[in-house]
């Protein structure tokens, strides 16, 4: 249940494999592979151009201007783990800096991931620590009020439970629910095999209308063609 | 007409040459040389930095969250055109990812242009096919609806008409009715030989106020100085 | 008082040495050193990542769609300033491009803010002219109307007194008063040297919640864990 | 074409008797009548809820923070006609009060439709002079800088062609091509006609799955009932 | 599970008694109660103001553009529901308007909570049939892609499972799960009964700072009074 | 100063009758005779239509999602002040209810203008006491972290020091300093006086091209009449 002022130490991770597995396909497939759902809205954006994780979440719930409960997700993190942070209402604060990315990555996290700010950015990409947020913002917070760690948390449209898969990359940030992360890792790894002879026939010119059989529904749906 | 469910397969080109020459001056100075019309709104953003391109408009609109019809637009391509995408109402969705770009370059497009989401852009950055668009978004579409290719369209607050020169670089895209392109590409010419000088007088120290004479219509504005 | 019309000669500039030190420790570090005022909101982005600047802020306060204040303010530039330009309501338009840029670097100007459009980035970013701004546009302006030069203005949500020193980077821009750069940049740089001793720590293992003593606070907010 | 700085005199209304017509039917009814194309984007609210209106389009197009074509627009009002206003650039500066609108009425217009502010929100309610914008703004605008009247505009992602008709209510702005009018009207006549007896049958408890025969398609696409 | 193509036709709805007291006690009493969690975000508006509303939820996921589900969604209404419509990407089209709610109302629904369009507002006011979206669009939608209904989704930042009290008023809508709505009934009644006393003291101008014993804190804190 | 942590007994208030006499006129004649500036940015909206107040400011500095300050602030009312709340980072949390409302009240203010989010609106509308907020939201706050009052503060764009006067209506909200204040309310007396004439010319059909003396100036800036 979600709920203030509690931490939950014990959690069931996704299957490690499978998880690690999932950040090869990347979110577009992911996502696809997962039947459409489980995706962040499209504000979630990275610092820095170009990384591709994917990890077991450790959630954390947090005031507006309020970091405090980042310090208390620090001890739950174990290697492999990606953070993923809520806010109770909209807050463009920068709650993750330098600092706390040091102690995320010593205790093994690869990413966090983010509904709100995030500071020392110029850092962060130089440390290599990717971080997909809603904004950047230099502004630091308080640490005076109680949220939680490890509850399930509404983290940009989607819902996330502590040990879920969490995939990001380019294109945004896709929660797996842990019972289903090697079934759709599979699925993900049946489309990708797939993608690879439609791309060559694609780059040698043959149309998707002619690919995928579209000419005859689009006529039956009533296409006209004019000169 | 801008009407749903048609196809117009041909369509009057704006004069290669002068599209060409275009991508050379960039947006603002084609922007200045159409007599200040014609601009695309700003939440048009390239997905990667540096790309600068001009080309003949294929123009498709589609429906919210269905990318059907940019499989029909696929088959309009002729080399040295960039697609123009207009959606129906607001959508985020990625509209379009590494395989339509795939189809898209092996036809000969230049550049996708769509007031909606993209997705692979790490892979379309690899390629390097520029897109300009309001979002990036992991989220897949549906092949359902039916909407048009090469009727006129309104994209980002600008009416394309299918053959319209377009250009894009990274402060926008702006887009050049068929039958001016001559006309405005000796235009910007003409601004473009005309800066080379004044950056120079400018970089030496001389001011605007004085290189524009601005000091008299400014005091007869009103203009005081306090010390 | 902030007032149409007028150009102030005469400013005071807060000190040159406090000023340019406030750079070394960028925006995050100055907000905290200032007591967590002056910050401008978090819409004001760089137009490429890595600059990281501070100078004495020459005023400009401008019309929608109209910089002829620009050309105004460029005059009243000295060595280590950095313009900082508020519009009396909101507005996308391209303020300024590369031949005010060339303009401004001759003049000495280290830097342009400005809460509204931007335009020529790829070629401000090879000049290496960096801006902090709310968004990119190829549209330019008129010169028709007076604004003001050197009067406190709002941008980006904080007041800026002609003078006072302004420090941007990835993380944003921050306003320190011109009185208290000297105070400023010393706890900035207090600041600074402590954090170095923390990040070796967190580094090493060492929890925040252990660090910062925050385990009996926690506690007695009433914080529960659960198995 | 849309050029700056030109007033058209002659115009070609559309159909008088037709576009006063499409009022009664309002704007989802008249919008899916069109073939559902002709809508502005929803960011055109009303400032009172209740109004229900058509009439003939005069364009205008007017630079951000600036206002002086409305006057020039004012004396191409006829009776029956509704302004429609589009600016350059995003602006929400109030270009349009109480003073222009009892000008607007004396001249016959029956509304004013903008993709910018408004204000004196308060009179114009109480003169029962309806205006659909993107907000309310009590900063007033500069006499400047030349636009065009009765040119062709985008106005809030629609074209509109002087001499269109234009039909506005609580549901937002739709904009039917002069020519269309007539056809239109008749269309939008018949799809009222319709929705009569289908509410009588939804208001008995009848349902739309059974109303419009939905249960097969639905089958087909897959639909799973569980229990 | 949050899947598509589904219709789960037995929910466990929350208690009714509890569910209708709810109502009573307003969004912001409510949220209170229930520790501060289940709020949807403030974009969520009502189309009329006054209303105050409670009720079960009967949920459903849809496509963007695509009102088919609302349809399918109709049949599993019970007297007593609220519907509570997620839509997989934002979308602004009016996907619910007079037919719709003639349906629903004939089927016993209290009002519509949608992260989307809505349309026909005009006569849903006077219909008394209340909505809260996010915008309102005369634009319909098509009928042409399976989302699913009860199935467990996120609107507007809050999770909804089929069966859930949802309470919806002027201030916006919360979200309480079945199994707690009688102690949260409870919980929300006690307070109100608290707040009678306090609203008395501080009309007779005693203030919160003795009421609720803020001085001491306030000095602890550090609170410094200047005259 | 703007400093957290301090609260200032004893400030200046603006003259009683001129602030009085202000509200009179309304926010955009108020606007216009303070040469244009101190408007608040027009995301300012009332939370009910017809309110027009006038009074002098009582500044609160608030943290994001704590309104611990609000009731230090009600302390320091006095009849006819106006409470003007400023946020250190964008919130949507409901920082003042009906029991705030009762208390300020109480002490004799007019009204509160604060740049986040407002709750019991419905309340608040009975009471009459109007509100001018970004938004509405049913979300409480915390008491937990200092803020300031009557210290200088920006709101919605506006520079707002302790005693100035503060005009609002359904346009938005202008302050004017305190210093200012009688020789702006004669300004705006005389602009009104002179409205009313212009009013009656305008409504006998006489066009602001000729009451204004437009023609000639537009005729030089080069507008060509067509038919």
């Amino acid at each position: 249940m979600t709920e203030l002022g509690v931490v939950r130490r014990t959690i069931a991770r996704a299957d490690r494999e499978a998880v690690d597995q999932l950040a090869r396909y990347g979110t577009a497939t992911v996502h696809e592979a997962m039947g459409r759902v489980g995706l962040m809205k499209p504000c979630m954006r990275p610092i820095y151009p170009g990384a591709q994780v994917s990890g077991t979440a450790v959630t954390v719930l947090l005031h507006p201007g309020d970091n405090w409960m980042m310090h208390v997700a620090a001890e739950q993190i174990q290697p492999g783990d990606v953070v993923v942070a809520a806010i109770t209402a909209a807050c463009t604060d920068g709650y993750f800096g330098d600092l706390l990315a040091t102690s995320f990555k010593a205790r093994g996290a690869r990413a966090l991931i983010i509904e709100a700010g995030v500071r020392d950015v110029a850092v962060l990409t130089e440390m290599g620590f990717p971080v997909w947020s809603t904004c950047i913002s230099a502004k630091g917070t308080v640490k005076a009020t109680l949220g939680s760690v490890n509850v399930p948390v509404v983290c940009a449209g989607a819902v996330v439970h502590p040990g879920d898969a969490v995939v990001a990359d380019d294109d945004g940030v896709v929660v797996v629910p842990a019972a289903r992360a090697r079934k759709v890792a599979d699925a993900a790894a049946a489309r990708e095999a797939n993608e690879g002879a439609k791309r060559e026939r694609l780059a040698s010119g043959v149309l998707g209308l002619d690919l995928y059989g579209m000419r005859e529904p689009l006529a039956k749906a009533g296409l006209r063609y004019l000169d």
